[in-house]
């Protein structure tokens, strides 16, 4: 068979899946829902191996649908991973990182004066070409001043707030967070909106679900495509429930907020079957980065056998739960040992609406819909259990990663099936060469037909780690300074691997340390350097590495600046609340980032 | 409703369960297969979180079945654990243990002089009197001198080995170890059973599967009632696998064997399925131990969230992966957050076959059956799910383990769904109190209506924690000796809570660290001292722990003496094959046990 004959099928198979995509007499795309959790760990879920098991609605979702145990975020922090999801590309791309101190996290809080440039394009914004409507529920985090607003940025609705629900604050030295409908303010956080810090009462679950129920009627009655972003915040620190799920978890307050939200997502799945749009509907389930070990046990979650959490490039701060659901399209009760990435969601929501990412900028996401669809092609599998390896048309997912690549992303692996095909290409496929090992080709497939793409761990600017396949490198490890760490904070509490949870920032960009995350999720033995597999590992590692950083165009950092001036003191709608308060002299400053 | 008849209410219960066990028009009572896993970790099975997700068997067991997530076994060490499974009793009790040092582990490697006492009554010496037939397949370890073969302890068939698959040997210092079926060897490991220690390579998990499969077939064919205790050892180090299974996993040799355990195990439920007698036999899953992290990663498997492994009372030394499975009986997809021990399955066994446990000692297993059957009372459910809470005929599980109290195990509680009933009984009943609280009633059901039984974990003839409910109280805390942890030897690696996992034996008797185990599995974070929540956890274990402590009588401790001259140096049979090896001078020494 000829390369090009490969390539040639693959689009065929793209084109049909997505010209079969409408229902039944309607040339619709499918609606879109990513519900997107906050701070919550891959160990939260039933699924995924909590010992209380209190989500059955989001383990019936992975029951019915396709389970990612290998999906990573784009940040150990909230706002630029957010950033990442719905642009598409690294926060190093889009601007969401800061240069203020070698790889130091940053996020949005309500001092910055950054936030997402006009220049990105935002899922909501290109999948208005499709014809979708789009509501963002929940956190925004991109950014409070007028310009980053979410309805200047594609959305249609909002309603929600612009950043973490910290508080309360006094109104005079920081104000409390407003929290939005569309256009204007219609309260704040801690005033119109209580969140009890000392019960952990708040009934934000409950109107945040109330919204997305609302907005799925109405566009099912309209008959309009939908993008519905649920960016729901219980699990962040200060954790909240209503008063009917507070104090009936095993796990505390933490898990009542869980339970909280693992019935919402019962509800609206249950509302998509009511409506008779699940079959037209895809749903993703993830989190923006991992459980905060440093607010657990009583406010944070669990990243599983993962090591440490938020904040850090290990395991536990990046990897996510990830649960695709789409009955009919997506069979049920598979696993997928795909690496995905939440920039991936971008570009397989465009893909589902049947457009290309942009062409005029790299974009990190890859289209997870083959992937996903793929297990169409082979027999039905049992539930929960390994996808077997299959010959024939099983193909991988492919092109966009590849895209990110340019200028040069020469030796890419794709992989169709039995075939395995390494493309020379820049902004199209150029030449083909065909390998013949249908079993585990290095670089290219593994034995489980799973395509190897990079995902990259950064801080700040500071590429701290690559992944590729099921081999691990840090060029940099670092938890926190010792000075924070001996006032107690701690992002690894009870963990401590020596040489590697190490609290001087340690470099080993010579010499990565590797980890083998297949028989060492938790990155607890170092593989030694003398070993064949350390250099054969890093013998396929160092040119992904060499060719994304030599492509590499950084976006202007956003999070450098900081101003008390541009904080939420008078959001629009606010006079006619009565609630506009009086902005401090502007003093712009260089930001704290100081882990 | 009067108390009295919630105790013929529930005896009733039981009869009728029991009367019914037997299949349409043959009064027999269910078979029993016990599958028990060597070091293999609560974390090693895909329903369990394991990212690699390569236990499709195992976790559709469970899909179609009940899932045990706070499961545990009797002793974090193979043969005590063992020896708990059979008799019912603690290692404490039953001999498995030894006073030669202060909470030290002991087990039985074949210089042992010890073994199972006569006086131990064993389940399949039980089972007898209901008719059974019985045969281990797999690792014995209840002592390997003559006095002690499984066959003179109530097993009708044995395909296996008395202890630990370690070698090869050189036959003039140590001899190998021998495998026997039933009263003979007929070879030893490394020589007619060989293992490649270089390559992993051992058809012996093959043979396992195949010796349960033909005696499954046989009794099937007799029409006997069974009981097969397939005790497998693949998963300890040095860990193997057959060839068609070696390299196969993502995990390495470890999930190499894992895998071929678990297609054996789909096999042995197709073959129940396919001879039509899986709706007359009950099968359970679980370990003897929690993953042995001082192979890790290469040869040893994960415990989850939970803390070290296998030699240590901390979660991951004792809490087991766990399912229960007889289609038709035991609901399909719940689960079951009844405190559950190892030393449940002998209780529960005599309950299946019609038998009361004897009277004459205590008894530390309960019955799960109640547990495990009362989902049948209740509405199906979500898979994987949490089991709802329903009033109502909602039994939780009772008897066996409140006589285990005795002499006075006054305040047991017993539990019938909405009603919270605590019980005054010596030998039998008593006195019963009513109390109203459905929800949440102290030292009785939880909110999930799961009774609260205590599990005792001990180091030799030390107590050294106890959980209660959600609550886990250590008393001592211990990993190993500095002294060893500097060659090398780490049961918690890369895990380090400080004032947790200590190297010198710290005693808490008087102020134990208390845990609450659904907040903080992983236990990282000890209660506050002064912390309310500390004091009523302490008020409900203190009397737990006196009643269990001053009503204990010790057994004989078994694991003492170690004599080279007992070795398998001329077992049965050796004649016949010309492998019969010369003992040296019978030279009784204390065991040396360094942790």
């Amino acid at each position: 068979m000829a390369a090009v004959t490969a390539v040639t099928r693959w689009r065929l198979l793209l084109v049909l899946s997505t010209a079969a995509l409408g229902a039944a007499g309607a040339p619709q795309p499918p609606n879109i829902l990513l519900l997107l959790m906050d701070d919550m760990g891959w160990g939260d879920l039933g699924v995924y191996g909590e010992p209380s098991r209190e989500t059955p609605n989001l383990d019936r979702m992975a029951a019915e649908g396709m389970l990612f145990p290998n999906f990573y975020t784009a940040n150990p922090l909230c706002s630029p991973s957010r950033a990442a999801l719905l642009t598409g590309r690294l926060p190093i791309r889009n601007g969401f990182y800061t240069t203020s101190g070698h790889a130091r996290n940053a996020y949005t809080p309500q001092e910055i004066v950054g936030g997402i440039p006009d220049s990105e394009r935002l899922l909501p914004e290109l999948l208005k070409e499709a014809g979708y409507v789009s509501k963002i529920v929940g956190k925004w985090h991109l950014g409070h001043r007028p310009q980053f607003h979410p309805l200047k940025h594609g959305f249609d609705e909002w309603f929600g707030s612009p950043n973490c629900h910290f508080g309360p604050y006094d109104n005079r030295a920081r104000p409390n967070i407003p929290v939005y409908r569309d256009w204007e303010m219609v309260g704040r956080y801690y005033e119109e909106f209580p969140i009890n810090l000392k019960t952990g009462e708040a009934n934000l679950t409950q109107i945040y679900l109330q919204e997305a129920l609302d907005f799925i009627r109405r566009q099912q009655a309209a008959r309009r495509p939908f993008f519905l972003y649920w960016a729901v915040d219980a699990t962040h620190a200060p954790v909240y429930a209503s008063k009917p799920f507070l104090g009936t978890s095993q796990r505390g307050r933490y898990g009542d907020a869980v339970r909280e939200i693992d019935d919402s997502v019962g509800k609206i799945l249950h509302s998509l079957q009511d409506l008779g749009i699940a079959e037209s509907t895809f749903v993703f389930f993830t989190s923006d980065n991992g459980a905060a070990l440093i607010s657990a046990p009583k406010q944070g979650g669990s990243n599983g056998p993962f090591l440490c959490g938020k904040q850090t490039t290990f395991e536990g701060g990046m990897r996510e739960p990830a649960v695709a659901w789409w009955p009919g399209r997506i069979p049920a009760g598979q696993v997928s040992h795909q690496l995905g990435s939440i920039m991936d969601l971008f570009t397989t929501s465009l893909s589902l609406a049947g457009l290309e990412p942009p062409r005029d900028r790299a974009i990190d996401g890859l289209s997870l819909l083959p992937a996903m669809l793929q297990g169409q092609l082979m027999d039905s599998v049992h539930h929960f259990g390994l996808r077997p390896w299959r010959g024939g048309e099983n193909l991988c997912p492919v092109t966009s990663r590849a895209k990110a690549l340019e200028p040069d992303p020469s030796h890419v692996p794709l992989c169709t099936g039995i075939l395995c095909v390494r493309s020379h290409f820049l902004s199209s496929f150029r030449s083909l060469s065909l390998c013949s090992d249908k079993m585990s080709v290095p670089g290219c497939c593994d034995r489980m037909g799973v395509l190897k793409w990079p995902i990259f761990y950064y801080r700040g600017n500071t590429l701290m780690a690559v992944t590729l396949g099921q081999y691990k490198a840090h060029f940099w490890t670092w938890t926190n300074s010792w000075e924070e760490f001996r006032q107690g904070i701690d992002f690894c509490p009870g963990q401590n691997v020596s040489g590697v949870t190490t609290h001087t920032q340690e470099e080993h960009t010579r010499l990565p340390l590797i980890f083998h995350l297949g028989r060492d999720p938790g990155e607890r033995f170092p593989l030694s350097f003398a070993s064949t597999e350390y250099l054969d590992a890093l013998r396929r590692i160092t040119p992904v590495v060499r060719q994304h950083q030599e492509a590499l165009i950084p976006g202007q950092p956003q999070l450098n600046v900081c101003n008390q001036a541009v904080m939420n003191w008078a959001p629009p709608g606010c006079e006619k609340l009565g609630k506009c308060l009086t902005p401090p002299e502007s003093v712009p400053e260089k930001c704290s980032w100081p882990h």
